[in-house]
């Protein structure tokens, strides 16, 4: 499971877009959203969605849903209408552990989980598939699991509350009542769907064909009897990158053959390389993307030399017909991080018209962006590994719904 | 696992004969045991493999050795060579439990293992491969390990000894050091071999896929880490039934590329049902088989009424031309089951030349077989959950060398 995936995988379709976990790429070079939630057959999460949850948690929707960066969703107003009856809900998201710095991009589904607990006031699920990137990566167990462990203090970092979330690792975790689960959702996928669905061949190892199952098992509360009695039967809410849909759609297709409720899910868009949308973030280029790990200079640095720029070619023609903002970097990881709508608002208004420069927009930027990792670093520094054991604990949560 | 299969699966060959977990099945008949060394490259166990065993543990060689029903084997001359240099070596055989009542069949791998155990005085692994069953035959979590749970029953009344005996059931099991063996073995083996090995097809549901590096693990001492440490390197031999090939087979292939010793493998012939080696024991015609539920009538009645004789129609045509000992049940059973070799060979003899009747032999084995259940019988009604609880228990087995 991961925001971004690398696109060295097999499976090419002979289409415009190919979205999977694996790979996600366009012929058309940006990807068309709107082609990809009719293909999935997912729903596009409007205004009146993000104004329900506002109203329902007394708090501003979060930038990434008032900016649409969430753009989709499976139920999700179910889950809302279970919210407004009082009924319980918890929430499922992860991580695939194959680096050991994450970038910008990996973090946005983890700021926006936490957002959604602490506004919900609901526990917790987070998935560390150091199991997959094992078997993807061809990393061994050990590496795996202490990437796992790293990755697990960046995502503490983003201010989870211990007493509403567990943190997990397959490899500690796959076991008992989930491991029970694994083999329920197993039985009900044949071969051929499951080809249909992730596009394995002949030629990948039985593990990529084990592994869709121990994604799924973490929809359904029973995988965790230390948190979910049986009475208990929340329903669970799925915060991903749209190019994890594969493996809930496969859940949800066997959810109520085994007695379990469908999850429902809340899907974001991809966040772009610098590079520009056409571009990748690869782990192999490391100017592709603004790590957690990098410094002040060289993200400035970074920005500077590589934000693909909408602005024009002279001050002179900029000034004359203004920035093109629909293919500029800055302004789009602006729209991502810059919390002030009236700021981001006027920047695109300035740029947009030539008044402002890219320099400008860029400074910003390096400003917000700077900020934000500086923060992060500050909060990782202070995760001991006694804070990455508690979290990791498989222990009950007695007040994850107060 | 199990010692045999109903041949209710897909995967047919057009060949002669298939021998896989799931099918065992003949178009003569009769398995040819010579071809089926020769296609799976196992080595047949000939006669000084059996006088290694008895002059290196100073004990009568098991019947089951002595009268060939174990036949095959791969590299349990490097086990007789390790025992023989003082290195350790463990067992480790297993069961699929999808019937409440095991039969006579069921008890032989068991059986044998002990005797195993006894002579070398080693440690064994037994695996309920409950999630297998849960998966093939369709059976709830629930059901299946319920049926592991009396299963173990049959299984400790064999005599194991507790303080070298770990029996574990997937369900509750399978994680932790286990599950990252899985995963390594699962990198090692891709679809296409898979399919190559046990004939899945496109229509098999993905767990049947995952299921071989499941079975493949407690080969490796590593998925016991509270039985064996890290330096302790103990070759693994495994005494099954030769259906069984197959996954290791595949185990044996992996095991030099994740740095694993293979292991060896001592492969038993398969026990006939009562109708002859055409027909098969099934678990939908209880009079295929004798339980070890029956009661001495139902073992008098099963034998006089389905064991097939090789007698001839007449007593006159008997007395002239004696029984064909080739086919006569009652004989093959008695060859299992017999201790004593003279008196065997006495009976044979007799009988082959038609001075004894079939009644006669019948007689003899409803003895035998009668006193084999009812000893079974006693010894698992001595049987208590508590004991189950302590066989099954996850803990270190200090003396099991000794």
């Amino acid at each position: 499971m991961d925001f971004l995936m690398d696109k060295t995988e097999e499976n090419r379709e002979e289409e415009g877009q190919v979205v999977n976990p694996w790979e996600v790429s366009s012929s058309a070079g940006k990807i068309d959203y709107d082609k990809l939630i009719d293909k999935f057959g997912c729903q596009r999460l409007d205004h009146s969605l993000v104004h329900r949850v506002q109203s329902l948690t007394g708090r501003p929707p979060h930038v990434f849903l008032r900016r649409g960066v969430f753009f989709a969703h499976r139920d999700f107003h179910e889950i809302l209408d279970a919210y407004e009856r009082g009924d319980k809900f918890y929430l499922y998201t992860g991580r695939g552990p194959s680096s050991e710095a994450l970038h910008l991009g990996h973090l946005i589904p983890f700021m926006f989980t936490k957002y959604l607990q602490d506004v919900f006031k609901v526990p917790l699920v987070i998935q560390l598939t150091d199991d997959e990137k094992c078997m993807w990566k061809n990393l061994s167990v050990e590496e795996s699991q202490r990437l796992a462990r790293e990755n697990a203090k960046d995502i503490i970092a983003c201010g989870f509350d211990i007493t509403k979330t567990f943190i997990f690792s397959d490899f500690d975790y796959v076991g008992g009542a989930f491991y029970k689960n694994m083999v329920r959702v197993s039985k009900c996928v044949t071969y051929n769907k499951a080809v249909g669905i992730f596009g394995f061949t002949g030629e990948d190892h039985i593990g990529k064909v084990s592994f869709p199952p121990v994604q799924a098992v973490p929809s359904f509360p029973s995988s965790f009897p230390h948190l979910f009695n049986s009475k208990d039967n929340p329903r669970c809410l799925i915060p991903c990158a749209i190019d994890q849909d594969p493996y809930f759609r496969m859940t949800r297709d066997v959810a109520p053959r085994i007695g379990y409720h469908k999850p429902a899910l809340i899907e974001s868009s991809f966040f772009p390389a610098l590079q520009g949308e056409n571009g990748k973030m690869s782990a192999s280029d490391p100017n592709s993307a603004i790590y957690v790990t990098d410094s002040g200079k060289v993200i400035k640095n970074k920005i500077n030399k590589y934000a693909f720029s909408g602005g024009r070619e002279s001050v002179e023609l900029h000034r004359k017909h203004g920035a093109n903002l629909e293919v500029d970097i800055p302004v789009k990881y602006l729209s991502f991080f810059l919390e002030d709508d009236a700021e981001l608002e006027h920047i695109k208004k300035e740029y947009g018209v030539g008044h402002m420069l890219t320099g400008e927009v860029k400074q910003r930027l390096t400003q917000v962006l700077t900020e934000l990792v500086e923060r992060h670093q500050t909060a990782r520094a202070a995760v001991t590994d006694e804070m990455v054991d508690a979290f990791m604990a498989v222990r009950p949560l007695p007040n994850m719904f107060n």
